[in-house]
């Protein structure tokens, strides 16, 4: 392993986007420490679900800050909190949390590696799962770690003083799983723990947990939740308004470009790389000089294209972009996707639908009759138009929906 | 093991003296199907603490209800909870409650063993350790326990409450601890369980828990604690207020002589076999009608002097008591007990004081005054009177407190 970095620039680096840190001066210390002669690289740990997600930008905030200590030489530590996993739901009340099995959590492992480590150094990254202690514990060493903390103090927490004062039930060993997570810190002689601001009560766990066992106190470290496409909520699934890492590169730049100025700021806090802190700050006042912001989306579009694919990847879905929403240059450059369509074929509406450009066959026909869809850079508004399987083309909504696909009968 | 016997007053009798049972249609139910063709014995619980007590009368409360199940034929598991014992206090904050180990356990288990066969029927008795369940689970198997019940259901208990309302701490694991009570019915498959009235919460998680297992609930029977010698608190040794097991026989019986008229009728109900429920009642008339309190006392003194060592050393007790009281008869009957005195002698304040039947010098210095001391019958007022080691013979200071002794060198 490298050492690590002696970068006076590091804190403010790793500050960066950052929704606290607990504490500012203790993360310094460690810092200086490690980059002294005979310093060691920290040991940086952050927690992930053992439920095997498709990631989103999102979640790549904390890798992208997990990345930044590597960066800077230290050991980042992926924590795969399998032993809750396994558990499930003792209540019995949620019946969509089955327990896992260690298959399962294997399975899951695998699809986090394939994903994670498109922003993580895979050198500088231990794969950890908590079943390695917690497998191992007793009944009473259980009980010896609930002796640790307060049921006040548990009650503090957010979510419990919520659900408590609205007389919601919280089983007792929901209380537990924090001092789980705590004391996975403990185990992994956290330096440092990373986590999205949600889990700030349990990060902090960690550092009551590691005083108790003569251990010094881990920094914590928290990062804000992502704001979605939409510009309002926080990036998911249920609502929509996500980019997926496994997505088409043409659709991360596609996407990308859709978002407000305003959110580009935040993304390019939370996500960029290339765009360092003093150039973000330069780029702000050339915005404000009258510089076009699509041109600094524009690099951020192909800076995530490039993470979750490649470079020429990420040259070509540009290049593919600028040809469908110009109008002018190769649109053959887009990527293209299968349609699955009825061997017999289908009508216009039905595959803008099925191609994910209009969210229903009702606003086709609206954009039908707005003069609104090309396919190939022609305008159709016949709704009777039909394809059939072989077809291949760009079908566009407007300026900004496309998508370049090849009819498949299925 | 002999069949339940199939007795129509069962009920009655197990309900003589309990403060409560949940339910006793339930329990009426489960005497009937264990009395019919084919009927099993009922598997009657109840925990006791993995310190070894000296017991007092005020423990026999609980090992004479288990007797009395016994003697319908039922199965009595004395539980004895070493599981949490070895645990001892996870906080770190009462030094005193050290963790116990295994061979302090057994050392216990013995000590207990000595005592409770003074009451209960050995062939009737499991003696059980929780630790055989709790040593062999997981830290999962715990989370699962906790995952059974609610934080809210737990700080409804009255101690939490309390505390948690006087912002106290309740250290987490306190809220794991009812919920190993109330698994251990659920390993034990208990049919009822017996504790004082202060266990009815833990009695009560015993039933949810054997729900949620799938087994009956068991039947919760709770008893009032014994009040002690003094009338007004419970009994226990803090207050000096107790009758010990182990003390010699004429101890028993005159303290239990000096007990209050009101106060009997209590004792009677939770600590006498041989005064049925009819003939309490009927003794309770007469005394209205004038019999003298002090004929029925007599008959619970040598009940229980009879109980802790046998029935000769019960009439010896009680002949010696009249000896001293009356004045009249054989003190040599009375139990001798040997007291350390210096090798040059001791004076009488000193040496009452030392025997154990005055609190203090200063109290016997004004007994003397009094004229209320007598040695072997004659009255003593000289407060420079010595006695040497060899000395035997009878302390009495006004007519009930007494104690024939032998003076040794120590």
């Amino acid at each position: 392993m490298t050492p690590p970095v002696p970068d006076p620039a590091a804190l403010d680096l790793l500050a960066r986007g950052a929704d606290e840190i607990l504490k500012r001066e203790e993360l310094a210390a460690r810092l200086a420490a490690s980059a002294r002669p005979g310093g060691r690289p920290l040991r940086v740990k952050a927690g992930f679900d053992p439920t095997a997600p498709d990631l989103h930008l999102g979640h790549t905030v904390l890798l992208n800050k997990m990345r930044q200590f590597q960066d800077l030489g230290h050991q980042v530590i992926f924590l795969i909190g399998d032993f809750t996993g396994m558990i499930g739901d003792p209540t019995g009340k949620n019946v969509t949390r089955k327990p896992l099995s260690r298959e399962d959590v294997l399975d899951n492992a695998r699809t986090y590696e394939a994903q994670v480590f498109k922003v993580l150094d895979r050198e500088k990254t231990e794969v950890r799962f908590n079943s390695e202690w917690f497998g191992r514990m007793s009944a009473a060493d259980m009980i010896r770690l609930a002796g640790q903390h307060t049921v006040a103090r548990m009650l503090e927490r957010d979510d419990f003083a919520k659900r408590h004062a609205a007389q919601q039930s919280i089983a007792i060993h929901e209380f537990l799983y924090p001092l789980v997570q705590g004391y996975d810190s403990v185990a992994l002689q956290a330096d440092v723990e990373l986590g999205g601001t949600d889990q700030k009560f349990n990060l902090l766990m960690g550092r009551g947990l590691q005083e108790h066992h003569g251990q010094a106190p881990q920094v914590v470290l928290t990062m804000p939740l992502l704001v979605g496409l939409d510009g309002v909520n926080k990036m998911g699934k249920s609502l929509g308004n996500y980019i997926g890492i496994n997505e088409p590169a043409i659709d991360i730049v596609n996407k990308t470009m859709k978002i407000g100025d305003a959110l580009m700021w935040d993304w390019i806090d939370l996500l960029s790389f290339e765009i360092g802190i003093d150039e973000a700050r330069r780029l702000r006042a050339d915005v404000a000089a009258g510089l076009n912001p699509r041109d600094v989306k524009l690099r951020l579009a192909r800076e995530l294209a490039a993470r979750f694919h490649d470079a020429a990847a990420a040259e070509t879905a540009i290049a593919g972009w600028h040809a469908a929403v110009t109008g002018q240059g190769d649109t053959s450059l887009l990527e293209r996707r299968d349609v699955a369509i009825p061997a017999d074929g289908i009508r216009i509406g039905a595959l803008l639908t099925a191609a994910g450009i209009t969210p229903s066959n009702s606003e086709a026909s609206r954009k039908l009759k707005e003069r609104a869809v090309k396919v190939d850079g022609a305008v159709v508004e016949d709704p009777d138009t039909r394809f059939a399987p072989g077809f291949e083309g760009v079908l566009q909504v407007g300026k900004r929906n496309f998508a370049r696909v090849r009819l498949v009968s299925g």
